[in-house]
C-alpha cells in the first residue's frame, strides 16, 4: 500500500542538512544568520494555467522552484530552504520521481533544500505551491521601492524566447520546430538569476524579476518609487533565436513577455563598473537599457528618440472581459 | 478593470507591522529575534477534499489559516506571519471579501500578518496554499521525536465533533439538524492551540497537532521516537454532542476523526502539575489519556484494562485501491 505518507517520504524526504529539522514534523526548523532578516514568497503554479499537461515533470520540478528563487535574487537574498505543496489527479511514481529530480536538482545547485510539505489528491488538476526562505542583512535587501532619478536601468541576460516558446507550444504561432528548439529552454528551465541577485547587494538600487514581462515589471518598481523610466528599444538584449520574426510578435515577445526569471534592476550611473563585476563575478550578462526619470511614465525610444507607440501590456492572470 | 494586482491590494494588501516588507514586493522581509528559529509549516487546501464548495468563506478564510496555525502551536512556535496562495476559477468579489474578512480575523487574533500571496485563476476548483512562520528558541521546539517511555499522553480540548459534522455535511449520517449545529463549529472555525503550545515549552516533551486523527496522529509521534502507548478509551475528552451517537461511531469520530487542531502531546509524570497550570494560563483543557510504552505499539483499553479490537484508521489522502 502506497499512502500519502509513504510518497512523501519515498520521494521527497532527504536528511536535512545540519541545523535543519525537515519534512516529518508539524514544522521545518531552520537557524537564520544573526543580524539577517528572512526573506520568503510564495507562488502557486497550475496545470493549464502555468504550464501544459505535458510539459517534462523533470522540468516542471525545476521551475517550479526556479520561479521562487527567481524572487529570493530580486531581493538579493541568498537562498535557505523550501517548502512544497502538492496537489495530484492521480498517484503516477514516475512522474513524482522525475519531478523531484528536477525539484531537488535545481535546490541542490542553489543550497535551498526541501524541509517540508504537503501532498494531497486533486479533483481535476494538478497544482503546485512553493514556498521559499532566505535571509539577507538589514537594510541591503534590493526592493521595488528604491529606484532613485538618475539611475540606470539594467537587465540580465536575454529576452523574449520565452514568449515565443510558449506560442509556439499553445498553438498561437505556426509550427516551427526549430524556432522551438532555439527557445524552448529559455521557458522550461529558466536558471534564477541568485548569483547576480547577491552580487549586487550594496550596488544596485532598486530589483525586481521578470515574471509578467519587462514593461509590467519594471512598472512596478516605477510606482513602488514614484519614478518614471526611459527606455532605449535599440539596447534591449534580444534572444538571437527571434532574429527571424516579424518585429510585432518581436517587440511583444522582449517588451511584453513573461516567464523570463532575469532581473531587471536600477543602479546609479556612477556604478557601472561595479555592476559590470559583480555581473561577472556571478557569471551573468546584463545590459544597461535605459534611465530611471524623475517625470512619471514609461517611454521606449527607437533609434531616433521617439517613443514607440503600441506597447505590449504584461501578462495579468485575470483580464478585464 | 479589475486586474489581479488590484485585486490583490484591495483584500489583502494591509500596512505591514513595524520591522515587516509585506504584500507588494518580490518577496516579503521579516526579522528573528537572536536565539530563535524559525518553524514553518505549509498546507494546500482543496475545494470538495478539503472543505465543502459552499462553505461559508469567511469560515474558509478562518480554516485556511488555523490548520497552519496549529501546526506551530505543536512545535511551541510563536507566530511571525504568513503567506497565502489562492487559485480562484472565478472573480467573486463577495466571496473574496468574506475569505479575507476571515482570514485576517485569525490572523490578527494571533499577531500572524498576511505578507505575501499569489494569486492566479484557476480552471477548475479552488485551491488555497498557506504558509506560516513561527519562531522558537533553540531547542525548546515540541518535536514528535522525543517521547519517552513513561510519559504522559495528554491531548486538548475536545474529540470526534468535527467527524461526525462532516460525516453529516457529507451525507454520511442522517439529516440531523440538531446534531448538526451541535457539531459544526467544531470543523469549521477550529481554534488552533498555539497559546497552549507557547505554554508547554520545557514541559512537554513530544507534540502534534490531530489533523488526521487521534490513533494515526500520535501514530507519528510513536514512530518518530520509536516508542508505543496505551490509551484508556474511558478518560478521553468526548464532545458532548456524540451522546446521542451508537458506540461504533462514536469511537471512529474520538479514536479516528481528523481535522480536530487540538494538540496531543507528551510530557513526564512529574510534570502533571506544571501541565495542568500551563493548560490554565493558556486558557485550554487538557486530559491525561494514557502513555508512552518501551514496547512498540498502540493499544486502546476499556475500562476493564483490555484492548479494544476494530481501531479505526486516520484519514489518508490516497487510500489504497
Amino acid at each position: 500500500m502506497a499512502s500519502e505518507f509513504d510518497l512523501i517520504a519515498r520521494y521527497f524526504t532527504r536528511a536535512a542538512p545540519a541545523g535543519l529539522l525537515g519534512v516529518g514534523d508539524d514544522c521545518a526548523l531552520f537557524p537564520v544568520p544573526p543580524g539577517e532578516q528572512v526573506a520568503t514568497s510564495t507562488d502557486l503554479l497550475l496545470e493549464g494555467r502555468h504550464f501544459f499537461p505535458d510539459v517534462d515533470p523533470k522540468a516542471l520540478g525545476h521551475k517550479a522552484l526556479a520561479v521562487n528563487l527567481s524572487d529570493l535574487a530580486a531581493m538579493g537574498a541568498r537562498p535557505i530552504g523550501c517548502v512544497l505543496g502538492l496537489a495530484l489527479p492521480r498517484l503516477d511514481e514516475p512522474w513524482l520521481a522525475a519531478f523531484a529530480e528536477g525539484f531537488h536538482g535545481l535546490a541542490d545547485a542553489h543550497g535551498c533544500p526541501l524541509v517540508g510539505g504537503d501532498t494531497t489528491r486533486s479533483a481535476h488538476d494538478l497544482a503546485i505551491s512553493v514556498t521559499v526562505f532566505g535571509a539577507v542583512p538589514r537594510g541591503l535587501a534590493l526592493r521595488r521601492d528604491s529606484a532613485r532619478p538618475g539611475d540606470d536601468i539594467w537587465v540580465s541576460g536575454e529576452l523574449g524566447a520565452a514568449d515565443v516558446a510558449y506560442r509556439l507550444l499553445d498553438g498561437q504561432y505556426p509550427a516551427d520546430a526549430g524556432l522551438l528548439a532555439a527557445t524552448r529552454q529559455a521557458l522550461e528551465w529558466p536558471r534564477p538569476q541568485v548569483a547576480l541577485g547577491l552580487a549586487l547587494r550594496g550596488i544596485a538600487h532598486a530589483a525586481i524579476d521578470i515574471s509578467d514581462g519587462l514593461l509590467q515589471d519594471l512598472g512596478h518598481i516605477l510606482t513602488a518609487s514614484r519614478a518614471g523610466a526611459s527606455l532605449r528599444y535599440g539596447h534591449m538584449p534580444v534572444a538571437a533565436a527571434l532574429a527571424s520574426l516579424d518585429e510585432a510578435p518581436r517587440r511583444r515577445a522582449v517588451l511584453g513577455g513573461g516567464d523570463v526569471y532575469q532581473l531587471c534592476f536600477t543602479a546609479p550611473a556612477s556604478r557601472r563598473e561595479a555592476v559590470l563585476a559583480a555581473a561577472g563575478s556571478a557569471g551573468a550578462r546584463v545590459t544597461h537599457i535605459g534611465e530611471i526619470r524623475e517625470q512619471a511614465g514609461l517611454a521606449v525610444l527607437d533609434e531616433q528618440g521617439r517613443p514607440l507607440a503600441d506597447l505590449p501590456a504584461g501578462f495579468d492572470h485575470f483580464p478585464a472581459a
